[in-house]
């Protein structure tokens, strides 16, 4: 269903929410926002913003009321809400079949298993602490164990050493997250290389899209550094890659963007990690680095449009986030980046200052990865307040 | 004087106002609009907005009173109101003493004559009929009567063949123009072989950036295309207009954009026809064209950021305007443009339909400059209604 002179309304209030601004205000289309709090980065710059509990269902269906369709700047908004929506009529994309997926990990496995047979680690539902333990005795330790729900930058997953480890917090994780079930999953631990992410956008009309294949360097579970494309990938590991993010979202059938987290094994072959449905981080670099952005590409899919070219502009695009550091008033910081370096991309995401919060990232791309990486490097690096101007 | 934490204001609420905000939201720099009415192009995006007249001086004091520094969507504040502004200590860039060179066209020949000495068709300021026609029989017919002040896209502008012509409406043109004295200007008539524009930006310490130059072909006195950069231009004649433009800048000490569109004569020869002191329509290829928009580095000079890399990041930019025709919903008319060509850029902006009315532009690059046309002319004529979906 193809809608016209619309509004788009989104839940959630982050950096996501806000870098959607821009390119909605390039194509006309009006966009409203529910937000966490008046302050949060996109309804500092929103014209139409509605503060509310996205977790409360009356607050959802009155935001959703003055819109004619909805998307989400994260997964968090309980699925029964929104199958409310859906069975309000209102068209909501990712619809709740697709997005629930992305919001409970045991699902995603069970689904990309039976459906698919793609790529995963071993993995297994636990129920309680020992059938984790009994799953760990069986394929060895260590192993990852992971809530099924809520969990976000290295929160909700832990690695386990030995069956008597007493530090995991089960109780905490088993709570029930927004009213739904949390479940264990136990997962082998991979002794992977490096990490991968590939970004597909698709449409209700089956349409699909996908970005180059980006390398994505993590630290303490948060994303630091994506490298597009993934260097050292043959042709033929993109293609498989690509492939398996295209039929991922064909069989979810996922409108707007998916993200597939990929975990590279020394011997070059991928499990999948995690999934999103929303524009994702290690997505940034289309904004500077492709024809079409993430943001544009997932906006037109909530339209129905016709998606935008996602190849990359240049040889080599790297960003580097920037997380919350001695600094504070960044926009005044950028005179040291600006003067050092004329073509750095930056962008900020209007939030208040807190140590390790992600406050915005720098893009830079160019032929040498080796010079391109240093420059995004130094930029964020001096933006966290890590070096100085020397 | 560098300023932090910085909110601009931006007075009027077109199209140029309205492209700032997406640069500005990437900075994390607040803007705020004083707008004609709530329903401009800008005022429906930002969210900080100002209704108001800006030929108002309490209007204007008001709303700059909130604002650390004031820049503009087009130079029609009345200077007086502008100096009083600057008298209060306000930071207005670009400043008044540059501004008034953009408002008023007799100012601008007089000084880039007696300053610069640089190239313009023969002129002369003509109190009444009288002395025009005698400036045309000294230099031969046709010659161009001009407006000082208030024209735009060709509005106050008129061909003079012979000493009876009855038709230019003097007494119109010779009214006061927001309390200022508007007087002609007679101008030789230049036969000029195509129009041509550079774009300089420059910032308060001094610093500047130009653009490659663009060739502009216009249709009716209104701009409808531009092809960046000036196809056949030689590298001598690149970097000669390349000096002009930052000769003026720094002539006039301006702040921010500077277009300065030219006039080529057969012989290569260039004469200055116009200035303008604020984001022009002859740099909307650089939002997807250069490293740096027009506009991101607008707001840096007013900000006294060091400026960006103004480079074209393909061989080949062109825009086209779209101008409002028989179509009506353009956020939807999207779909046919949007499945012929996924590398088309689009911006509208927001603007009630009204034929003629620039309500958009289309951004295409590529190495084929035929192509490269193709795509974009094909676009607008679309979105314009003059073609179908063939």
């Amino acid at each position: 269903m193809r809608v016209s002179r619309t509004t788009i309304g989104v839940i959630g209030g982050g950096q996501l929410a806000r870098m959607m601004y821009a390119p909605a205000t390039r194509l006309g289309i009006g966009l409203r926002l529910l937000a966490e709090g008046p302050d949060v980065g996109a309804a500092r710059i929103f014209k139409d913003v509605t503060v509310g509990d996205y977790t409360d269902e009356a607050t959802v269906r009155a935001f959703a009321a003055g819109c004619d369709v909805i998307t989400f700047d994260h997964e968090h908004v309980p699925t029964r809400i929104l199958r409310g929506l859906v069975a309000d009529g209102k068209l909501v994309r990712p619809g709740p079949d697709a997005l629930q997926h992305a919001q409970d990990k045991l699902l995603m496995r069970q689904r990309l298993t039976d459906s698919l047979n793609a790529p995963a680690p071993k993995w297994r539902a636990c129920a309680n602490g020992d059938e984790l333990w009994e799953f760990g005795k069986q394929i060895g330790f260590p192993i990852i164990a992971k809530a099924s729900r809520g969990g976000y930058d290295g929160h909700g997953v832990w690695k386990v050493d030995r069956p008597d480890q007493t530090e995991i917090p089960f109780e905490e994780a088993l709570a029930e997250s927004a009213g739904e079930k949390v479940e264990i999953i136990g997962e082998e631990f991979v002794d992977f290389a490096r990490e991968l992410s590939v970004i597909v956008v698709r449409a209700p009309s089956g349409q699909a899209v996908v970005y180059p294949v980006s390398e994505t360097i993590q630290r303490a579970g948060v994303c630091r550094e994506t490298i597009t494309p993934a260097p050292g990938l043959t042709e033929e590991q993109a293609t498989r890659i690509a492939k398996l993010g295209l039929d991922i979202a064909d069989e979810l059938q996922v409108t707007g963007v998916l993200a597939v987290e990929l975990m590279q094994r020394h011997d070059g072959s991928v499990v999948i990690n995690e999934l999103a449905m929303r524009p994702h981080n290690t997505g940034h670099w289309t904004i500077d680095g492709a024809h079409t952005s993430q943001f544009e590409n997932h906006l037109r899919a909530v339209l129905d449009l016709p998606l935008g070219d996602p190849r990359a502009r240049d040889r080599w695009s790297v960003m580097v986030n920037v997380l919350g550091g001695t600094r504070d008033d960044l926009p005044s910081e950028l005179l040291h980046c600006f003067a050092r370096d004329p073509k750095l991309r930056v962008e900020l995401y209007g939030k208040d200052m807190r140590p390790g919060r992600k406050v915005g990232h720098v893009n830079c791309y160019g032929d040498d990865l080796d010079e391109v990486r240093a420059r995004a490097e130094h930029a964020a690096r001096y933006l966290m307040g890590e070096i100085g101007e020397g």
